[in-house]
């Protein structure tokens, strides 16, 4: 059985609650429509933040991770609020947001491996659940938002997730010596590719696309 | 551990039943659409009656309740094809069936709160799967139906049931005693809020919205 | 307690992944939109191949079958890829094709109704569970890729799976010794009524339909 890192419980806190902020921010502004109100809001960006990681728990029959531990629908609750009232300051950050929705997602993609791991499960059930939890709550999102899901569209976001994953999950078969550089190397490749994907509008080549 | 009232279960069916049969109705009328076949409609009642529920008990790893007791589903089935073939009178009673409406979703709060806690999860998690029970189904049948969902409206129709599982359960922690009281005080406060928000257009003031 | 037949494993896993199979193709040819890159095509059709599956798994509270054995995604990766790439031929072959995803869908009916059983729930809850792995993704998959889903339409494709179900738990009820030749006339059911629906455009009746 692989293994993964041992990550201390207050460091896990810490990641899962920078994700899920993040989350709820971006949630708020991908997701917020004229005509909506806080309350409406609020639920999306909850639906934004703890879609993926609750499909994920469900499928794994595992305890879904924010009925452990309701602290974390209150950061969420906390950042959905403050990013209502402050969009504009935060859509003049939007391009630095964008980077971190990347740390988001590339730190929920190994906590999401390390979870699964540390249940028993293989490492291609890992990779799978990385990729789940980065993109399920966005892809619903988009759903209830009646907008144009992360699936249909050229630029990379799952590519870099799925990329880490199996980077990660290797280095944890071939290298688990090294420890909390696996991790660290995981979350690097899906910032990475990420950010240039982010910058330079990578997407794959046209052989690999549906024509326009 | 907070414990909720204790319903008997004739009283629980009872309840149940009713919620159930009215939301088949309202998923038939609001889901309705030219081109669709008796089945399909049947089978977007049965989403939107029970969406909800399922959610809830596959989130809090409970047996799903119409697995459990299949009669719910022939009920939904009933009052679906009764909605079909009456849909005018049905419609020319809409206001009514609303106020209904609004009855049912009060009971399945406070149904949901007592499932919740009778299961040992605390008062925080038992409010939002109140809330959950309460929309989700309706939500999934107007994204199958391709209508904008209750998040996107300026209507109240979430916020009452959350405030009334919020008033519902401070009353518990803080005057259990009170016994079937409480349920009832959980009940009238959804459905006050929502039929007041019914008639008076009641929405959240400006600046807890999106401009349009 | 009803008895399912008893298949040999290697029939299960055969059965599956052609139902797999022929899922993720038509995943492939129905979800594809211009400007999709094959990432966003693999995840649909793995969505539309495993989407029913999985949520009658999870209902169940019965391990989820791709994480038991997880060759079935490999399975449906590769047929995603090859439909992606020979799609004008799967296009030329669209008729047959339909005809294949009948007996697709008419295998899962039967395989999920044994699966069903076999854990213990009743006949009821074994017809609803074909009838949900059969039309879950398919659903699910049309939602994602913006497009009406089957519950919308009039053609025929719920209706011969729900048919097919009933015929078979009934021919287990009254006769059981019957064995494996219930499956096939369970089997041939549903492929029979879907291929006549799609051959002369067979519909509900007027009276089942709401008018255009």
């Amino acid at each position: 059985m692989l293994t993964s890192i041992e990550t201390s419980l207050p460091a896990d806190f810490i990641i899962n609650s920078i994700g899920i902020a993040v989350f709820a921010v971006t949630g708020v502004l991908a997701g917020a429509k004229k005509g909506m109100d806080l309350f409406g809001i609020v639920v999306l960006a909850l639906i934004t933040a703890f879609g993926g990681g609750t499909i994920r728990d469900i499928i794994l029959d595992a305890p879904v991770f924010w009925v452990e531990n309701f602290s974390y629908v209150y950061i969420a609750i906390i950042a959905a609020i403050a990013a209502f009232y402050l969009q504009e300051q935060f859509w003049k950050t939007y391009k630095p947001l964008l980077h971190f929705d990347a740390l988001g997602v590339a730190l929920f993609n190994v906590e999401a491996i390390d979870k699964t791991l540390a249940l028993g499960y293989g490492a291609e059930v890992a990779v799978t659940m990385g990729l789940i939890t980065g993109i399920a709550g966005s892809i619903i999102r988009d759903v209830l938002a009646d907008r144009p899901n992360l699936l249909l569209k050229k630029e990379m976001y799952a590519t870099p997730i799925f990329t880490g994953g199996i980077v990660y999950v290797t280095l944890l078969i071939f290298v688990p010596q090294l420890g909390l550089i696996n991790a660290g190397i995981g979350i690097l490749t899906v910032f990475v590719i990420r950010v240039a994907a982010i910058r330079w509008n990578i997407t794959y080549p046209k052989f690999m696309q549906i024509p326009e």
